[in-house]
């Protein structure tokens, strides 16, 4: 049987200054369109031999999403467009790799944010993939609005402050035609919540993680010119958000108990549940699958991804071995 | 000519727990000696052809350093000892490397806190260390006492506190043989100073420099089992000493002013600022000397040493670049 190729999701460039970068990056573009970027995990679906496969960011089709779109998704799509990939966000508890309440989702779900071209990447208009996705009954990521570029700076803190307000992430600001990239731009709020996750699990991830988060705060701080009060404020936050989540995850360990990640699947299929433990092997996570509880026509599974850096690291300080 | 060969300072590990440390790294021993880790730049003098040559921690010769030490170190110890190598911190304010007021000092001093076979890097025992400087009337750094293993936690702990109030970076734990190696412990104020000097040039430092200091906090703050509110002081802390320097360089960026880190250096010879200059653009440094200006029998030549990383980066992301 031959290859299928289904070309990768372009990585979405940063703002963190966002009035400069409006003007710089969209100089050719009289608008741009702002979308809520959601805190899920991103995926492309595409047809591959008649069924649709949800491919994760590093390209490899996940078992899990894979069932869960299948009941999700018409079908019909795919057989009329068998050559666009559908890119969105699975967003929602039932989430193995990115759990979130934040939605108001009862298990999962699918927002699709852009469609492609499966072979050359090619995306479609924004107003186009949202017509395209409202006849299929295909639920799309919420549109703030097109706003002109020398407006959308003061809508686009608007919306970003009201977005972090709630939790929420934050936007994707796009060329209406998608000829130019898109950019994003997010909250302090989601910027903390990450950095509060990040730092449970301190030594499993990168130091990079770290260090950009702090400065996204710097640059929003100075673009929003506050006062003492508020800068201080974000200082405290800022704090708590490193230092609260490490101190919880060392007192763990110091009480003997091993710190993971818990998230949970709901699937129809037992046999999903075994190829998505081999998909995490695949991918090198540890994780602990506990015994699949029937929840109706469904099981749920809980899963508990293990951090062996964070817990070997936080051992071996707490027994006095050096830095 | 032969080479001469210095053998270079082996790195100090770090405590970030520390009784378990205490009991686990000197288990050979019955008490430990606590002296001052100052806040400077560690060299080694060494006679090298008669005369004594100071050499910074990558192992280059430092005309500076060099010139100074001539001043303060009298010749009569490497004539009756030219085998052995004085391991110290030059510390105060006439500094190119590490400018500090904290510690009283006019210009620059010289502190030892490591004797050491020149070839082997066999250290000498604590007190024939200290007794030797001071035959010679050369500063030894402060030593706080000889403490039990079972006490000098307690200690240790106390002395911390008073360093870092003080301003003051924090102890290195010896044996008073010098069989084991030593270890150090630092203040948390000293921690949070680090991170405001650095922040002020965050993409000049590395992402470790940010990262390793945040977790310190964090142990530190579990090791002394700290109440509520001393640990939202801490947080608040912390964050203040990350966030406001990046704003304060972004801000300063964003008025057109270039981001320098300024220090100066006191000599008696020009001759001496030509070969720093040299001595600094072998490092990898870029630096601004001004004109020296005459000091007594001496001149004051302040340098501005340019950190290209963090102005690049910022201007650009304040023109809109993404980041």
């Amino acid at each position: 049987e031959p290859y299928d190729i289904v070309r990768g999701f372009p990585k979405i460039s940063r703002t963190l200054m966002l009035y400069p970068s409006l003007l710089k990056h969209f100089s050719s573009c009289k608008s741009v369109v702002v979308e809520e970027k959601m805190n899920g995990y991103n995926v492309r679906v595409a047809e591959v031999r008649k069924h649709p496969v949800a491919l994760t960011r590093g390209g490899l089709a996940c078992p899990y999403t894979t069932e869960k779109v299948a009941g999700m998704l018409p079908m019909e799509f795919f057989e009329d467009y068998p050559l666009l990939v559908l890119c969105g966000e699975i967003v929602g508890p039932d989430n193995p790799y990115v759990p979130k309440d934040i939605y108001g989702i009862e298990s999962l779900d699918f927002f699709v944010f852009d469609i492609r071209e499966k072979l050359t990447g090619k995306p479609l208009p924004v107003m186009r993939r949202r017509t395209l996705m409202e006849e299929y009954g295909i639920k799309s990521v919420r549109m703030f609005g097109e706003y002109p570029i020398t407006e959308a700076g003061g809508s686009i803190t608007r919306i970003i402050k009201e977005l972090g307000a709630a939790g929420r992430e934050g936007v994707v600001i796009k060329d209406p035609e998608m000829a130019v990239p898109p950019i994003k731009y997010t909250s302090s709020q989601s910027n903390c919540a990450d950095l509060r996750h990040a730092f449970r699990f301190y030594n499993d991830y990168g130091r990079d993680f770290f260090f950009s988060r702090v400065v996204r705060e710097g640059y929003m701080s100075v673009e929003w010119d506050e006062s003492e009060d508020d800068r201080l404020r974000r200082c405290q936050q800022l704090g708590e958000s490193l230092l609260l989540p490490l101190i919880e995850t060392i007192k763990k360990k110091k009480r003997g108990e091993k710190i993971t990640e818990d998230s949970r699947i709901r699937v129809r299929s037992l046999e999903t549940v075994s190829k998505f433990a081999e998909h995490l092997r695949h991918m090198g996570i540890d994780a602990i699958f506990d015994a699949p509880q029937p929840a109706g026509d469904e099981y749920l599974v809980r899963i508990r991804k293990i951090n062996q850096s964070t817990n070997d690291k936080t051992d071996a300080v707490l027994s006095g071995q050096m830095w």
